[in-house]
Protein backbone atom coordinates (compact mmCIF):
# COMPACT_ATOMS: atom_id res chain seq x y z
CA UNK A 1 0.00 0.00 0.00
CA UNK A 2 1.50 3.54 -0.94
CA UNK A 3 2.37 5.49 1.85
CA UNK A 4 0.09 8.76 2.95
CA UNK A 5 1.89 11.78 1.94
CA UNK A 6 3.47 14.20 4.41
CA UNK A 7 4.86 17.97 3.96
CA UNK A 8 7.39 19.70 6.19
CA UNK A 9 8.56 22.86 5.89
CA UNK A 10 11.39 24.82 7.35
CA UNK A 11 11.25 28.41 7.39
CA UNK A 12 14.11 30.80 8.33
CA UNK A 13 14.30 33.43 10.42
CA UNK A 14 14.49 36.26 7.58
CA UNK A 15 11.09 35.44 6.46
CA UNK A 16 9.64 35.24 10.38
CA UNK A 17 11.07 39.17 10.83
CA UNK A 18 8.82 40.27 8.47
CA UNK A 19 5.36 40.27 9.46
CA UNK A 20 3.76 40.57 5.91
CA UNK A 21 5.95 37.68 4.09
CA UNK A 22 5.40 35.17 7.38
CA UNK A 23 1.57 36.23 6.97
CA UNK A 24 1.30 35.18 3.39
CA UNK A 25 4.13 32.20 3.59
CA UNK A 26 1.03 31.16 6.73
CA UNK A 27 -1.51 31.38 4.42
CA UNK A 28 0.21 29.17 1.88
CA UNK A 29 0.96 26.77 4.31
CA UNK A 30 -2.44 26.52 6.23
CA UNK A 31 -3.65 25.89 2.55
CA UNK A 32 -1.87 22.91 1.75
CA UNK A 33 -3.79 19.89 1.62
CA UNK A 34 -2.54 16.85 3.61
CA UNK A 35 -0.46 16.39 6.97
CA UNK A 36 1.92 18.49 7.47
CA UNK A 37 4.93 19.60 10.17
CA UNK A 38 6.25 23.59 10.17
CA UNK A 39 9.85 23.89 12.10
CA UNK A 40 11.01 27.23 12.30
CA UNK A 41 14.28 29.17 13.44
CA UNK A 42 13.75 32.52 14.83
CA UNK A 43 16.66 34.78 13.05
CA UNK A 44 18.14 38.19 15.06
CA UNK A 45 15.24 38.23 17.32
CA UNK A 46 17.33 36.17 19.93
CA UNK A 47 20.25 38.86 19.71
CA UNK A 48 18.39 41.32 19.73
CA UNK A 49 17.25 40.41 22.65
CA UNK A 50 20.11 39.41 24.24
CA UNK A 51 21.80 42.38 23.93
CA UNK A 52 19.17 44.59 25.45
CA UNK A 53 19.07 42.38 28.20
CA UNK A 54 22.72 43.31 28.80
CA UNK A 55 23.91 39.68 27.82
CA UNK A 56 26.94 39.87 24.85
CA UNK A 57 26.55 37.41 22.06
CA UNK A 58 29.55 35.61 22.22
CA UNK A 59 31.14 34.08 18.97
CA UNK A 60 34.29 32.31 18.07
CA UNK A 61 35.98 31.79 14.66
CA UNK A 62 32.27 33.22 13.60
CA UNK A 63 30.36 30.69 15.24
CA UNK A 64 27.99 31.59 17.47
CA UNK A 65 28.13 30.10 21.47
CA UNK A 66 25.18 29.57 23.13
CA UNK A 67 26.39 30.43 27.30
CA UNK A 68 23.31 29.64 29.21
CA UNK A 69 22.40 33.24 28.91
CA UNK A 70 22.02 33.02 24.97
CA UNK A 71 20.01 29.75 25.83
CA UNK A 72 17.38 31.11 28.13
CA UNK A 73 17.08 34.17 25.42
CA UNK A 74 16.37 31.38 22.35
CA UNK A 75 14.14 29.34 24.92
CA UNK A 76 11.94 32.66 25.32
CA UNK A 77 12.26 33.86 21.76
CA UNK A 78 11.92 30.81 19.88
CA UNK A 79 10.41 28.45 21.70
CA UNK A 80 7.52 31.19 22.90
CA UNK A 81 7.33 34.62 21.54
CA UNK A 82 8.04 33.22 17.54
CA UNK A 83 6.22 30.10 18.39
CA UNK A 84 3.35 30.76 20.06
CA UNK A 85 2.61 33.30 17.55
CA UNK A 86 2.96 31.27 14.60
CA UNK A 87 0.51 28.74 16.42
CA UNK A 88 -1.73 31.23 16.91
CA UNK A 89 -1.94 32.69 13.32
CA UNK A 90 -2.30 29.46 11.99
CA UNK A 91 -5.16 28.70 14.68
CA UNK A 92 -7.21 31.77 13.07
CA UNK A 93 -6.34 30.06 9.79
CA UNK A 94 -8.23 26.75 10.86
CA UNK A 95 -4.94 25.05 10.52
CA UNK A 96 -4.74 23.11 14.48
CA UNK A 97 -1.65 23.90 15.48
CA UNK A 98 0.40 22.49 18.22
CA UNK A 99 3.76 24.19 19.29
CA UNK A 100 6.44 22.00 20.21
CA UNK A 101 9.93 22.04 21.34
CA UNK A 102 11.85 18.90 21.34
CA UNK A 103 11.57 18.28 25.35
CA UNK A 104 8.04 17.88 24.78
CA UNK A 105 6.44 14.77 24.50
CA UNK A 106 10.37 13.59 24.25
CA UNK A 107 9.78 14.80 20.56
CA UNK A 108 13.27 15.42 20.22
CA UNK A 109 15.97 14.06 21.99
CA UNK A 110 19.55 15.27 21.81
CA UNK A 111 22.72 15.36 23.65
CA UNK A 112 25.23 18.37 24.06
CA UNK A 113 27.83 18.79 21.71
CA UNK A 114 31.09 17.58 22.95
CA UNK A 115 33.99 20.22 23.46
CA UNK A 116 36.37 19.35 20.65
CA UNK A 117 38.65 22.74 19.77
CA UNK A 118 35.07 24.87 20.48
CA UNK A 119 33.09 24.77 23.29
CA UNK A 120 29.52 25.74 21.27
CA UNK A 121 27.75 26.13 24.59
CA UNK A 122 24.31 24.53 25.11
CA UNK A 123 24.17 23.38 21.47
CA UNK A 124 22.66 19.62 20.80
CA UNK A 125 23.13 17.21 18.08
CA UNK A 126 19.77 15.06 17.69
CA UNK A 127 20.00 11.90 18.41
CA UNK A 128 16.47 10.46 18.07
CA UNK A 129 12.83 11.94 16.88
CA UNK A 130 9.89 10.20 18.75
CA UNK A 131 7.55 9.53 15.98
CA UNK A 132 4.55 7.98 17.71
CA UNK A 133 4.26 10.84 19.61
CA UNK A 134 4.43 13.12 16.61
CA UNK A 135 2.13 10.76 14.46
CA UNK A 136 -0.28 10.54 17.59
CA UNK A 137 -0.90 14.64 16.56
CA UNK A 138 -1.10 13.92 13.42
CA UNK A 139 -3.24 11.01 13.20
CA UNK A 140 -5.58 14.16 15.07
CA UNK A 141 -5.90 16.23 12.75
CA UNK A 142 -3.12 18.59 14.59
CA UNK A 143 -0.21 20.61 12.38
CA UNK A 144 3.25 19.87 14.92
CA UNK A 145 4.99 23.17 14.60
CA UNK A 146 8.35 23.04 16.37
CA UNK A 147 11.16 25.51 17.68
CA UNK A 148 14.93 24.50 16.82
CA UNK A 149 15.15 23.32 20.44
CA UNK A 150 15.79 19.85 21.71
CA UNK A 151 16.31 18.47 24.97
CA UNK A 152 18.55 15.74 26.55
CA UNK A 153 17.35 12.94 28.57
CA UNK A 154 18.39 14.66 31.55
CA UNK A 155 16.01 17.65 31.07
CA UNK A 156 18.86 20.07 29.54
CA UNK A 157 16.98 21.86 26.72
CA UNK A 158 19.55 23.02 23.89
CA UNK A 159 19.64 25.26 20.93
CA UNK A 160 19.55 22.89 17.70
CA UNK A 161 19.66 24.04 14.15
CA UNK A 162 16.63 24.68 12.80
CA UNK A 163 17.47 22.55 9.24
CA UNK A 164 18.99 19.46 11.19
CA UNK A 165 15.55 19.36 12.97
CA UNK A 166 14.00 19.80 9.73
CA UNK A 167 15.71 17.31 8.09
CA UNK A 168 16.01 15.00 11.49
CA UNK A 169 11.60 14.79 11.69
CA UNK A 170 11.71 14.42 7.92
CA UNK A 171 14.03 11.43 8.11
CA UNK A 172 12.30 9.49 10.94
CA UNK A 173 9.06 10.13 9.92
CA UNK A 174 9.49 8.48 6.21
CA UNK A 175 9.04 5.64 8.28
CA UNK A 176 5.30 6.08 8.11
CA UNK A 177 4.89 8.63 5.25
CA UNK A 178 6.01 9.45 1.95
CA UNK A 179 7.64 12.39 2.64
CA UNK A 180 8.68 15.94 1.19
CA UNK A 181 10.61 18.49 2.57
CA UNK A 182 10.74 22.56 1.85
CA UNK A 183 13.30 24.50 3.08
CA UNK A 184 12.36 28.24 2.92
CA UNK A 185 15.05 31.12 3.46
CA UNK A 186 15.61 34.13 1.52
CA UNK A 187 16.88 32.71 -2.25
CA UNK A 188 14.62 31.46 -4.95
CA UNK A 189 16.65 28.82 -4.58
CA UNK A 190 20.12 27.26 -5.03
CA UNK A 191 22.01 29.74 -7.51
CA UNK A 192 24.50 29.23 -10.44
CA UNK A 193 25.42 32.52 -9.75
CA UNK A 194 25.51 34.23 -6.37
CA UNK A 195 24.91 37.68 -7.62
CA UNK A 196 21.67 36.41 -10.39
CA UNK A 197 18.31 35.90 -7.83
CA UNK A 198 17.37 33.91 -11.48
CA UNK A 199 19.86 31.99 -11.55
CA UNK A 200 18.03 29.24 -10.12
CA UNK A 201 19.23 25.76 -10.74
CA UNK A 202 15.84 23.87 -11.31
CA UNK A 203 17.14 20.13 -9.93
CA UNK A 204 20.12 18.69 -8.19
CA UNK A 205 20.77 15.12 -8.37
CA UNK A 206 23.98 13.76 -6.93
CA UNK A 207 25.94 14.11 -9.81
CA UNK A 208 24.93 17.62 -10.61
CA UNK A 209 26.30 18.32 -6.79
CA UNK A 210 29.63 17.05 -6.88
CA UNK A 211 29.90 18.95 -10.09
CA UNK A 212 29.05 21.94 -8.35
CA UNK A 213 31.22 21.08 -5.27
CA UNK A 214 34.02 21.46 -7.98
CA UNK A 215 33.31 24.15 -10.17
CA UNK A 216 32.54 25.93 -6.28
CA UNK A 217 29.48 27.32 -7.75
CA UNK A 218 28.00 26.87 -4.48
CA UNK A 219 28.02 29.11 -1.67
CA UNK A 220 29.11 29.01 1.64
CA UNK A 221 25.95 29.25 3.21
CA UNK A 222 24.31 26.24 0.96
CA UNK A 223 26.64 23.55 1.86
CA UNK A 224 25.24 22.42 4.93
CA UNK A 225 22.20 23.00 3.53
CA UNK A 226 23.01 20.39 0.65
CA UNK A 227 24.59 17.86 2.23
CA UNK A 228 21.61 17.97 4.65
CA UNK A 229 19.47 17.38 2.07
CA UNK A 230 21.09 14.95 0.48
CA UNK A 231 22.01 13.03 3.61
CA UNK A 232 18.08 13.13 4.20
CA UNK A 233 17.33 11.45 1.00
CA UNK A 234 19.82 8.40 1.51
CA UNK A 235 17.19 8.10 4.85
CA UNK A 236 13.97 7.81 3.64
CA UNK A 237 13.08 11.42 2.20
CA UNK A 238 11.11 11.28 -0.74
CA UNK A 239 11.39 15.18 -2.25
CA UNK A 240 13.54 18.39 -1.08
CA UNK A 241 12.57 21.76 -2.48
CA UNK A 242 15.18 24.33 -1.56
CA UNK A 243 12.92 27.98 -1.98
CA UNK A 244 12.18 31.37 -0.81
CA UNK A 245 8.56 32.28 0.96
CA UNK A 246 6.65 31.34 -1.84
CA UNK A 247 7.94 27.83 -2.46
CA UNK A 248 4.97 26.39 -1.12
CA UNK A 249 2.89 28.70 -4.21
CA UNK A 250 1.79 26.52 -7.31
CA UNK A 251 4.52 27.14 -10.29
CA UNK A 252 6.94 29.36 -7.93
CA UNK A 253 10.51 28.42 -9.18
CA UNK A 254 12.85 26.60 -6.66
CA UNK A 255 15.62 24.22 -6.60
CA UNK A 256 14.47 20.48 -6.62
CA UNK A 257 17.15 18.05 -4.88
CA UNK A 258 16.67 14.44 -6.03
CA UNK A 259 18.99 11.37 -5.60
CA UNK B 1 -19.04 3.08 35.67
CA UNK B 2 -17.18 5.13 37.83
CA UNK B 3 -14.83 8.15 36.40
CA UNK B 4 -11.45 7.59 36.31
CA UNK B 5 -9.42 10.16 38.82
CA UNK B 6 -7.92 13.19 37.28
CA UNK B 7 -5.32 15.41 39.03
CA UNK B 8 -5.17 19.32 38.28
CA UNK B 9 -2.39 21.45 40.32
CA UNK B 10 -1.57 24.88 39.82
CA UNK B 11 1.66 26.38 41.20
CA UNK B 12 1.86 30.15 41.25
CA UNK B 13 4.75 32.35 40.44
CA UNK B 14 6.62 32.42 43.48
CA UNK B 15 7.59 28.35 44.04
CA UNK B 16 8.47 28.93 39.96
CA UNK B 17 11.13 31.38 41.02
CA UNK B 18 12.94 29.19 43.64
CA UNK B 19 14.69 26.81 41.64
CA UNK B 20 14.58 24.49 45.10
CA UNK B 21 11.29 24.49 45.42
CA UNK B 22 10.52 24.07 42.30
CA UNK B 23 12.86 20.87 41.89
CA UNK B 24 11.22 19.27 44.87
CA UNK B 25 7.70 20.06 43.71
CA UNK B 26 8.19 18.78 40.61
CA UNK B 27 9.55 15.77 42.48
CA UNK B 28 5.97 15.23 44.06
CA UNK B 29 3.81 16.06 41.04
CA UNK B 30 5.99 13.56 38.70
CA UNK B 31 5.23 11.15 41.51
CA UNK B 32 1.53 11.33 41.53
CA UNK B 33 -0.89 8.59 40.44
CA UNK B 34 -2.85 8.83 37.68
CA UNK B 35 -3.56 11.34 35.24
CA UNK B 36 -2.67 15.04 35.76
CA UNK B 37 -2.38 18.43 34.32
CA UNK B 38 -0.25 21.39 35.49
CA UNK B 39 -1.25 25.16 35.06
CA UNK B 40 1.81 27.82 36.10
CA UNK B 41 2.20 31.46 36.37
CA UNK B 42 5.36 33.18 35.64
CA UNK B 43 6.02 35.37 38.68
CA UNK B 44 7.93 38.33 38.73
CA UNK B 45 9.94 37.39 35.86
CA UNK B 46 7.89 39.00 33.25
CA UNK B 47 8.41 42.39 34.67
CA UNK B 48 11.78 41.84 35.62
CA UNK B 49 12.48 40.77 31.99
CA UNK B 50 9.81 44.12 31.04
CA UNK B 51 11.92 46.48 32.85
CA UNK B 52 15.24 45.15 31.12
CA UNK B 53 14.25 45.24 27.93
CA UNK B 54 12.43 49.15 28.70
CA UNK B 55 9.15 47.93 28.48
CA UNK B 56 7.63 50.12 31.58
CA UNK B 57 5.10 47.86 33.80
CA UNK B 58 1.73 49.71 33.74
CA UNK B 59 -0.86 50.21 36.33
CA UNK B 60 -4.21 51.30 37.23
CA UNK B 61 -6.17 51.38 40.65
CA UNK B 62 -3.34 48.71 41.15
CA UNK B 63 -4.27 46.39 38.80
CA UNK B 64 -1.87 45.50 36.13
CA UNK B 65 -2.56 46.49 32.40
CA UNK B 66 -1.12 44.15 29.59
CA UNK B 67 0.09 46.46 26.67
CA UNK B 68 1.55 44.82 23.49
CA UNK B 69 5.20 45.14 24.45
CA UNK B 70 3.99 43.32 28.41
CA UNK B 71 2.09 40.32 26.17
CA UNK B 72 5.27 39.88 23.80
CA UNK B 73 7.51 39.29 27.85
CA UNK B 74 4.68 37.45 28.68
CA UNK B 75 4.23 35.01 25.82
CA UNK B 76 8.53 34.68 25.82
CA UNK B 77 8.73 34.05 29.97
CA UNK B 78 5.66 31.99 31.00
CA UNK B 79 5.60 30.38 27.55
CA UNK B 80 8.62 29.46 26.37
CA UNK B 81 11.32 29.43 29.11
CA UNK B 82 9.52 28.89 32.56
CA UNK B 83 6.92 26.48 30.08
CA UNK B 84 9.65 24.35 28.30
CA UNK B 85 12.22 24.47 31.52
CA UNK B 86 9.57 22.55 33.35
CA UNK B 87 8.02 20.16 30.53
CA UNK B 88 12.47 19.47 30.47
CA UNK B 89 12.61 18.86 34.18
CA UNK B 90 9.52 16.55 34.10
CA UNK B 91 10.78 14.50 31.22
CA UNK B 92 13.60 13.92 32.80
CA UNK B 93 11.68 12.62 35.78
CA UNK B 94 9.61 10.45 33.44
CA UNK B 95 6.47 11.82 33.44
CA UNK B 96 5.95 12.70 29.96
CA UNK B 97 4.89 16.28 29.92
CA UNK B 98 3.95 18.08 27.03
CA UNK B 99 4.01 22.52 26.88
CA UNK B 100 1.28 24.11 26.02
CA UNK B 101 -0.64 27.31 25.73
CA UNK B 102 -4.18 27.99 25.07
CA UNK B 103 -3.46 28.62 21.17
CA UNK B 104 -2.10 25.17 20.89
CA UNK B 105 -4.39 22.43 19.53
CA UNK B 106 -7.55 25.63 20.22
CA UNK B 107 -7.13 24.42 23.78
CA UNK B 108 -8.11 27.33 25.89
CA UNK B 109 -10.46 29.54 23.48
CA UNK B 110 -11.06 33.41 25.06
CA UNK B 111 -12.44 36.84 24.14
CA UNK B 112 -10.31 39.77 25.23
CA UNK B 113 -11.89 41.47 28.18
CA UNK B 114 -14.05 44.29 27.03
CA UNK B 115 -13.01 47.93 27.74
CA UNK B 116 -15.35 49.43 30.69
CA UNK B 117 -14.08 51.56 33.15
CA UNK B 118 -10.40 50.39 32.80
CA UNK B 119 -9.24 49.14 29.47
CA UNK B 120 -6.89 46.03 31.00
CA UNK B 121 -5.24 45.67 27.23
CA UNK B 122 -4.60 41.89 26.20
CA UNK B 123 -6.35 39.63 29.11
CA UNK B 124 -8.24 37.28 27.86
CA UNK B 125 -11.67 35.70 29.69
CA UNK B 126 -11.92 31.90 29.08
CA UNK B 127 -14.90 31.25 26.38
CA UNK B 128 -13.93 27.44 26.19
CA UNK B 129 -11.76 24.61 27.22
CA UNK B 130 -10.90 22.09 24.00
CA UNK B 131 -11.25 18.72 26.35
CA UNK B 132 -11.38 16.76 23.46
CA UNK B 133 -7.57 17.34 22.88
CA UNK B 134 -6.55 17.73 26.27
CA UNK B 135 -8.35 14.33 26.55
CA UNK B 136 -6.15 12.97 24.18
CA UNK B 137 -2.93 13.97 25.43
CA UNK B 138 -4.13 12.56 28.31
CA UNK B 139 -5.18 8.88 27.09
CA UNK B 140 -1.77 8.60 25.72
CA UNK B 141 0.47 9.14 28.62
CA UNK B 142 1.07 13.29 28.58
CA UNK B 143 1.27 15.27 31.11
CA UNK B 144 -0.33 18.66 29.49
CA UNK B 145 1.94 21.96 31.22
CA UNK B 146 0.03 24.96 30.61
CA UNK B 147 0.95 28.38 30.96
CA UNK B 148 -1.30 31.20 31.78
CA UNK B 149 -1.83 32.20 27.82
CA UNK B 150 -4.84 31.63 25.97
CA UNK B 151 -6.26 32.67 22.65
CA UNK B 152 -8.90 34.31 20.59
CA UNK B 153 -10.79 32.60 17.56
CA UNK B 154 -8.90 35.36 15.30
CA UNK B 155 -5.10 34.28 16.79
CA UNK B 156 -4.85 37.14 19.24
CA UNK B 157 -2.57 35.54 22.36
CA UNK B 158 -4.15 36.99 25.81
CA UNK B 159 -2.73 37.15 29.01
CA UNK B 160 -4.97 35.17 31.18
CA UNK B 161 -5.40 34.84 34.92
CA UNK B 162 -3.67 31.61 36.39
CA UNK B 163 -5.98 30.60 38.77
CA UNK B 164 -8.93 30.82 36.37
CA UNK B 165 -7.03 28.70 33.33
CA UNK B 166 -6.62 26.25 36.36
CA UNK B 167 -10.46 26.13 37.44
CA UNK B 168 -11.83 26.69 33.87
CA UNK B 169 -9.76 23.37 32.63
CA UNK B 170 -10.78 21.32 36.13
CA UNK B 171 -14.70 22.61 35.41
CA UNK B 172 -14.82 21.45 31.47
CA UNK B 173 -12.69 18.28 32.79
CA UNK B 174 -15.10 17.19 35.09
CA UNK B 175 -17.65 16.13 32.20
CA UNK B 176 -14.99 13.07 31.64
CA UNK B 177 -13.11 12.67 35.07
CA UNK B 178 -13.76 12.87 38.69
CA UNK B 179 -11.34 16.14 39.15
CA UNK B 180 -9.41 17.17 42.38
CA UNK B 181 -7.61 20.52 41.88
CA UNK B 182 -4.77 21.90 43.92
CA UNK B 183 -3.74 25.54 43.69
CA UNK B 184 0.03 25.70 45.31
CA UNK B 185 0.60 29.39 46.90
CA UNK B 186 2.88 30.62 49.37
CA UNK B 187 0.76 30.11 52.14
CA UNK B 188 -0.15 26.61 53.82
CA UNK B 189 -3.93 26.85 53.09
CA UNK B 190 -6.40 29.95 54.00
CA UNK B 191 -5.56 31.55 57.51
CA UNK B 192 -7.83 32.18 60.27
CA UNK B 193 -4.93 34.33 61.63
CA UNK B 194 -2.61 36.10 58.00
CA UNK B 195 0.08 36.50 61.38
CA UNK B 196 0.00 32.71 62.19
CA UNK B 197 1.41 30.59 59.10
CA UNK B 198 0.08 27.59 61.63
CA UNK B 199 -3.50 28.59 61.70
CA UNK B 200 -4.50 26.93 58.73
CA UNK B 201 -7.90 26.39 58.05
CA UNK B 202 -8.55 22.60 57.44
CA UNK B 203 -11.76 22.72 55.42
CA UNK B 204 -13.93 25.64 53.91
CA UNK B 205 -17.47 24.69 52.96
CA UNK B 206 -20.00 27.09 51.88
CA UNK B 207 -21.76 27.49 55.18
CA UNK B 208 -17.99 28.28 56.93
CA UNK B 209 -16.85 31.01 53.37
CA UNK B 210 -20.11 32.80 54.30
CA UNK B 211 -18.67 32.37 58.24
CA UNK B 212 -15.14 33.89 57.24
CA UNK B 213 -16.67 36.93 54.88
CA UNK B 214 -18.82 38.09 57.51
CA UNK B 215 -15.93 37.93 60.02
CA UNK B 216 -13.46 39.49 57.28
CA UNK B 217 -11.10 36.76 58.16
CA UNK B 218 -10.19 36.17 54.89
CA UNK B 219 -7.32 37.94 53.26
CA UNK B 220 -8.06 40.01 49.83
CA UNK B 221 -5.46 38.10 47.96
CA UNK B 222 -7.53 34.64 48.94
CA UNK B 223 -11.07 36.40 48.51
CA UNK B 224 -10.89 35.79 44.48
CA UNK B 225 -9.42 32.21 44.93
CA UNK B 226 -12.17 31.01 47.47
CA UNK B 227 -14.47 32.45 44.65
CA UNK B 228 -13.00 30.56 41.95
CA UNK B 229 -13.31 27.35 43.73
CA UNK B 230 -16.73 27.60 44.93
CA UNK B 231 -17.58 28.55 40.99
CA UNK B 232 -15.51 25.03 39.95
CA UNK B 233 -17.39 22.71 42.88
CA UNK B 234 -20.75 24.16 41.43
CA UNK B 235 -19.69 23.03 38.19
CA UNK B 236 -18.50 19.16 38.66
CA UNK B 237 -15.03 19.45 40.37
CA UNK B 238 -14.62 17.09 42.71
CA UNK B 239 -12.27 18.37 45.26
CA UNK B 240 -10.08 21.27 45.89
CA UNK B 241 -7.01 21.81 48.04
CA UNK B 242 -5.46 24.82 48.88
CA UNK B 243 -1.71 24.56 50.19
CA UNK B 244 1.68 25.23 49.72
CA UNK B 245 4.59 23.73 47.48
CA UNK B 246 4.63 20.69 49.95
CA UNK B 247 0.44 20.68 48.98
CA UNK B 248 0.99 17.39 47.53
CA UNK B 249 3.29 15.81 49.82
CA UNK B 250 1.21 13.14 52.28
CA UNK B 251 -0.10 14.15 55.38
CA UNK B 252 0.87 17.94 55.04
CA UNK B 253 -1.50 20.49 56.64
CA UNK B 254 -3.72 22.61 53.55
CA UNK B 255 -7.11 23.58 53.38
CA UNK B 256 -9.73 21.61 51.79
CA UNK B 257 -12.79 23.20 49.85
CA UNK B 258 -16.28 20.68 49.71
CA UNK B 259 -19.62 21.60 48.93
Amino acid sequence: MRKQDLTIVKIGGKLIENEERLSSFLNDFSALNGLKILIHGGGNMATEIATKLGFPTKMIDGRRITDANSLKVIVMTYGGLINKTIVAKLQALQANAVGLCGADGNSIVSKKRAVKEIDYGFVGDIETVNTRFINSLLEQGCVPVFSAISATREGQLLNTNGDSVAAEIAKAMSSIYNTQLYFCFEKKGVLANPQDENSVIPEIDHKKYQQLLEEKVISEGMLPKLHNCFEALDHGVNKIFLGNADVLKMGNSCTKIIK
